[in-house]
């Protein structure tokens, strides 16, 4: 890709994610590209459906979540690495409703085109809960795929409106019950 | 009600939720029928649709899953009535998948046919909560509602193929979140 059209796909990427954050993952790709400031037929270029939109958008951000999962095992305290970064990923699966539900599926399907990306953010959240259950006190028989439940858990909570306006309490009650371990 | 007609009714709500317990709540009216030994003329006059009998049947188990509450008010420790009262209402949520959400309408529509059966389980899970915060260690921000939103969650998580079978973990793990309050 040339730089400019490398610079314009990164910038209708970043108008999408604040389009969808607004206004929910069934954004038009009329009020993108209207956002973005480029014609339709350029969106269009870069992204032949929707669906292609959607799956680079996540693809980035899969990609975003894994870089913060690294970043921070370099926090001091393993407990607060872990729980900072449940929170990035709740915050992610809020604004993209049905993530966990697509990378459940992306994980067991090695065809899928966000494979890969889910497999890295599985490993890149399964480091930080190992290292708090190592150095730390989160409960040592939680997985990966249980950590990836929770958030699950926690995105249906978001969604919900009756529910939605504790979400971020129900969070923090949780990472209790997570961090529950005693030490031995 | 003639008492033999009585009986009818309550055998086939005993029938419909063996039935939905295997089958989902989209488990068609024939195999009611069929289950439980009555014609489907019976089955018609007793629930003219399936939305009348799915309603009976919620509220029969609503008010099951209060008295519950209930009676586990006289288990000594106020933290083990707390998370057996959790333990059953998720039960039910997993059978009934989607009761959650007509529960929280419910209870916002006073004109609701199950608005007076969502009110007393919200008022019986609000007491053995209440009872776990003045006596136990159940986290003291936490609200009836609040109660409801987790249930809710692990109504989702047990739905999701993925993540079913780490379901009863995942509650153990949540219920210590709960109970994670410090004595002062």
């Amino acid at each position: 890709m040339r730089s400019d059209a490398k610079e314009n796909y990164q910038h209708i990427l970043v108008t999408a994610h604040a389009v969808i954050s607004e206004q929910g993952a069934d954004a038009s790709m009329r009020d993108i590209s209207r956002k973005a400031g480029v014609g339709l037929a350029t969106l269009f270029r870069h992204f032949p459906t929707r669906e292609a939109l959607l799956e680079a958008l996540l693809r980035s951000k899969l990609e975003e979540l894994t870089r913060k999962a690294d970043s921070f095992e370099t926090i001091d305290s393993p407990n607060e690495a872990l729980v900072s970064w449940l929170r990035e990923a709740v915050i992610f699966v809020r604004v993209y409703s049905g993530a966990v539900t697509m990378m459940a599926a992306a994980l067991s399907d090695p065809t899928s085109a966000l494979h890969a990306s889910c497999e890295n953010l599985r490993s890149a959240g399964t480091r930080l809960l190992q290292r708090a259950q190592a150095k730390g006190s989160a409960e040592k028989y939680m997985t990966g795929s249980d950590l990836f439940a929770l958030i699950g858990a926690l995105g249906w909570l978001g969604d919900q409106d009756a529910f939605a306006p504790r979400s971020d309490y129900l969070l923090e009650l949780i990472a209790r019950g997570i961090l529950s371990s005693q030490p031995e």
